[in-house]
């Protein structure tokens, strides 16, 4: 049921916020309500006469859901562009791609940025701690009031492989498959320091206020960049680091001071300053804590594999980077080892590269030929060939 | 020719500041000098008649000359209590052994906190930026002020292990042998990348006051506490914070909020907060950025070897730990293969250990009985034993 389109890079691309009214509210896991609750989403392609060709796709921490078309704010195009679109693997014109801004994020769904009804005011630090559970119940509610009963594949990669996972764990009936790229089932402690560094970084930022800095007509950029960088080291390996920039300088000779001498510093201090631009500090705090609160396995006993005993039915793909740091393949392996071990049917692919966590949005034709190989073979089964 | 003394834990200990007037200056890479220069040191045991049984131990990043005695600020023991004492491998009742505080330091060398002469006032951001070798030279003013012609042996882990390596290339006719433990011959781009985070951390604090702090009567104390944040997780394996902390709780039971949750927020912002006690801030700048800097085989026309060639009668003893990331065993590799290229005698072992890069503070006996075998050997050839 694919649109005729005039050229084959058009897509037929809706989207907007969707409002759940207060009376229906999203339950969190930390006993909280949020009501009204705002669902931000883009979609790309058009849901089929049969409902049966929907894909959520889940993004990282600092991500949204401009997935596949250009950043309201940034003027950049969707942080997806190897995967979605016109040929690529998730083609609109073949499915209904629905991407959501997560609860708690700045791009339109309510977060710490949002107006507290009791207040009136934005709700800095009074907004509830959230989860990856809570991020997908909200996803949840709007797929349901999309008119989906099942979607035919759930994916993402780093956060966005751990909703993969919860969706698996809490929806298992309301999934065909499910793709979890560059993932991890719960948070170690170096994941969890790295986080700690940069809320700090935030925190002793004194135009943070406490959180309440929107209401006083300031920002903690200063800080938000800090987080940011530190983060961004993670995301890429270090041999990438030494193969994009080695010791090379940004001008002839050394500035013997504190300017940025190498281009590495040079690319760091951009990572931060452009990151302000696009992201809310709050928001920042908030998700990484829903990230260092994830641990799947937990509510199930700490077995992994009871968390995926109803999802026999999900065909899954796990895919890992080898030169990943951040959520290694060794996390991978633990979850492919408890999918199995719960009777689920999962691929799994370690794939060979320098470019380190941050491979799932760069050129990785290998990438490209797993998630192809994967959703041809599920598309077949579900009937959408 | 060792004292005798009352106990086997009794150590002669000395120290003080070793004021070069402004007719010895230290000139230094940048092309700037340095008078008077002050050199903080402490020295663990006696000269023997033949002032053949000097020791000098070079410091990493944060440490300084209390190697073997307590810190006067924090009160804590010594920074290599596995390696100086009575019965250890430096023995102070077989050797003497010198420990200084690197130029750029806090601890009494002439560092950015010391008095300009020009201005009367604390130097800030007007001290020269200075580099590894600058550090060795100012060692090298003091061996020879001590009136010792050669070091029995030179020795250092991290940047300590750095100096090491700037010794057998600038002074090798003055070392008998010389121990690098878990260091590099360069800076990588993730190694200078970790250090902009921290500076930038640094810069960020308004408190810091364009390095100007001191004489405004404030400190940047919380950027500081978050660069070393940042810093300390690259000094432990991901398996040793796994298995230290794991998602070990604080309390039972999550907060949901903002707090310390997790064991490993906790200790690192703890790592944090007593840091700022001992350290200076514009100190940290300075020392990374001599460390950004080192790249010992540049002078060389980018060999390696070439720094090496002169170092043929030194004897070389390099140590890597299996778990540490942020000077991995390839980078000392590639300096034992250099050494090889240039004709020097070196022994290289990689020690197996989960605990990262800091194992060479630790309880690590592999490390102990390496350094006791290498030290006996070359102590013997020099009619030491």
């Amino acid at each position: 049921m694919s649109e005729t389109v005039d050229a084959p890079s058009k897509i037929v691309t809706d989207g907007g916020t969707w409002r759940f009214p207060e009376d229906r509210p999203l339950r969190l896991d930390s006993g909280a309500v949020l009501a009204p609750l705002d669902v931000a989403y883009q979609t790309y392609g058009t849901l089929n006469a049969d409902r049966s060709n929907a894909v959520l796709v889940c993004h990282a921490l600092t991500g949204d859901q401009f997935a596949a078309s250009t950043h309201p704010v940034t003027g950049k195009p969707g942080w997806w562009p190897r995967v979605i679109g016109p040929g690529l693997p998730l083609d609109p014109d073949r499915y209904f791609i629905i991407a959501t801004n997560v609860v708690g994020g700045c791009m339109g769904s309510t977060g710490p940025a949002s107006i507290n009804p009791a207040t009136g005011q934005p709700f800095g630090l009074a907004f509830p701690v959230i989860t990856i559970g809570d991020m997908v119940r909200a996803q949840a509610m709007l797929v349901e009031a999309m008119g989906i009963d099942t979607l035919f594949a759930v994916m993402g990669g780093s956060m966005g492989g751990m909703q993969v996972l919860q969706w698996a764990a809490d929806y298992p009936d309301k999934l065909f498959s499910a793709v979890c790229i560059a993932a991890a089932a719960r948070h170690s402690a170096q994941n969890i320091a790295f986080h700690e560094v940069g809320r700090a970084a935030i925190m002793a930022d004194p135009d943070w206020r406490g959180g309440a800095y929107e209401v006083q007509g300031v920002r903690p950029e200063k800080g938000l960049a800090v987080a940011r960088m530190a983060a961004h080291i993670t995301y890429l390996s270090e041999q990438a680091l030494q193969r994009k920039f080695g010791r090379e300088l940004q001008r002839d000779g050394l500035s013997w001071g504190f300017d940025a001498d190498f281009q590495v510093e040079s690319y760091l201090r951009h990572q931060g300053t452009s990151f302000v631009d696009r992201f809310d500090a709050n928001s920042y705090l908030y998700i990484t804590r829903a990230l260092d609160y994830f641990d799947l396995a937990e509510s199930y006993g700490g077995v992994l594999a009871e968390a995926f005993r109803r999802a026999r039915n999900v065909r899954f793909c796990v895919l890992s980077f080898s030169s990943d740091w951040l959520y290694s393949t060794a996390e991978s392996r633990d979850i492919v080892r408890a999918l199995n071990a719960a009777g689920c049917r999962a691929s799994f692919a370690e794939i060979t590269t320098d470019k380190g966590h941050d491979a799932f949005f760069l050129d990785e034709p290998a990438l490209d030929s797993a998630l192809r190989g994967f959703l041809a073979s599920a598309a077949e089964k579900r009937g959408l060939a």
